[in-house]
């Protein structure tokens, strides 16, 4: 069992595969998972926190790897009444995932913060790796599209990432500190390296990034920035990543994502396919195949990102 | 069809069975269902309505009909998930009857009021018989026990009606007014009945005569108020009257409950197997076969109801 201390920055689906590989390399009790919740939102008088979930799903072993959102074994009769009775059915609630929303609602309405709350349901479904929001404060992704501001689970469910994007703005920022557990996970002696998930740079890590004090936070700790691009042949594997950096100016390549994250990450895990752009990059570079379908690829990936860590302290030291 | 129009004042289970009755005998247009909204309570975020609820289950078809509470064909995943998280799970929700609490809940926090959001639930499940709450004004029947106060529902899901009562209250009763449609059905001319389902007459129909304004309505509409008997020798059909009746110091018979019912009924509907007590009773008595299992006991009891009212009407006239 590797003993090194990781933190891994992630979204929803990519990160959580990549996550999910991570936990089987290394001594879970030495890994932290700071996830974007600026895709929150409040609905149906629900709180809901979609990259966490997916995250707290897939750790727990319990996602539904068809859709690779919400829970397997799931039941949709709470949607289906829903529906009878004239209420809003854009965004999909299966009947066990409802269970988390109303529970960590009423939690957060009680007073505990939600790194409280997310702590206590992956100890309760015994996941071992701690995995925490980026922040305990309400930030809110909002996307400014060509014909007006909408919120992101608006424009990402209901509209289907269709609206152009002009810019996007994570409303409630100023007032976000990092959530106790990230912040304790990045002072913490000996950590051996931080990873950036492939997960939509702009949509899931940028919020992330954006949180006072964060940034800082992470170069304070002086181990290893290692980003994992989320671009293969520059497409997404999953999501709109490709036609939002195009409609952002930037080509989607990883020469784009390297330079997103420029002043930041110490290395790049590039897809062995895209490997004749490796010295364009200007960081330190492993190509790996990062297409994660199994088990096997999603440690694959994750044990690239630590051999390039590791190869990376050892240059410093 | 009878074209008469009618009033019914109703709790959960057995006034739904009456309802149902009722609706098959007369033109639902002209029948008006005032629900018993005392036992209401906010759990998990959500304001729940029991007796509406099962009304509202009831007349559209959909009621389980082996619980007597909730819907036919329903799931329960949400339960198994809230239980894996450490939730509350001593008031068991299905899937699909969760569903109307949220939804219901949404809509009272945007500012509609109970009658509002209900009678436009009734009109989407295709009820023609207008179900109203008794008040849009918030009223939580406390039950004071020997050992303390507790709600409710608390009372009768979580105690199973073990604690003895002392006696009962209905907080927030003075700032509570009739609904407006419960309101408007008392004041139309040519009421023909207001009939007392065989609820709890303690714990379902107590709350609303509580309502300021409503006794004095009935009193007003001019129209025959008849009583249906809530015990068959000596017993409820079902839940804890003749417990609450012993407890209150009232011995369970007939008499106690028309005695309870005192200035305000005309008439009253006897369990035929307690036919040796009608003319004791002090006021027009008609005897029939209460217990309704099937629809035609139902069609029954609301016929005996209807034909005392119009016996009643007669001897006036």
């Amino acid at each position: 069992m590797n003993e090194a201390r990781i933190v891994l920055l992630s979204g929803g689906i990519g990160g959580a595969k990549l996550a999910l590989g991570m936990s089987r390399l290394v001594n879970n009790d030495n890994l932290t998972i700071i996830v974007n919740t600026g895709d929150d939102f409040d609905h149906l008088g629900m709180r809901i926190c979609p990259d966490l979930d997916t995250m707290l799903y897939t750790l727990a072993g319990i996602a539904n790897s068809e859709f690779g959102w919400g829970r397997r074994d799931e039941t949709w009769t709470f949607m289906r009444v829903l529906q009878s009775l004239g209420g809003e059915t854009w965004f999909r609630l299966g009947d066990g995932d409802l269970a988390l929303h109303v529970e960590r609602t009423r939690r957060l309405s009680a007073g505990e913060s939600l790194s409280e709350v997310t702590d206590d349901i992956r100890r309760r479904w015994n996941i071992a790796a701690r995995i925490t929001p980026m922040s305990d404060q309400y930030v809110a992704t909002r996307v400014i599209a060509s014909d007006g501001e909408i919120g992101f689970q608006e424009y990402f469910v209901k509209e289907r990432c269709a609206p152009v994007i002009k810019c996007l703005r994570f409303a409630g920022i100023e007032k976000a500190r990092p959530s106790p557990d990230a912040a304790k996970a990045l002072r913490a002696p000996g950590l051996a390296a931080i990873i950036i998930a492939p997960s939509n740079p702009y949509l899931s890590i940028d919020p992330i990034l954006a949180v006072p004090g964060m940034t800082a936070a992470m170069r304070a700790a002086n181990a290893p920035i290692i980003a994992v691009t989320s671009l293969i042949e520059r497409r997404a594997v999953k999501g709109p990543t490709a036609k939002i950096m195009t409609e952002l100016g930037a080509p989607p390549s990883p020469f784009s994502i390297v330079k997103h994250y420029a002043h930041l990450i110490d290395g790049f895990i590039l897809d062995e396919r895209d490997a004749a752009h490796a010295d364009s990059l200007g960081v330190p570079v492993r190509c790996t195949d990062t297409l994660m379908v199994t088990v096997d690829d999603r440690k694959r990936v994750a044990q690239a990102a630590l051999d390039l860590a590791a190869d990376l302290a050892e240059r410093r030291s």
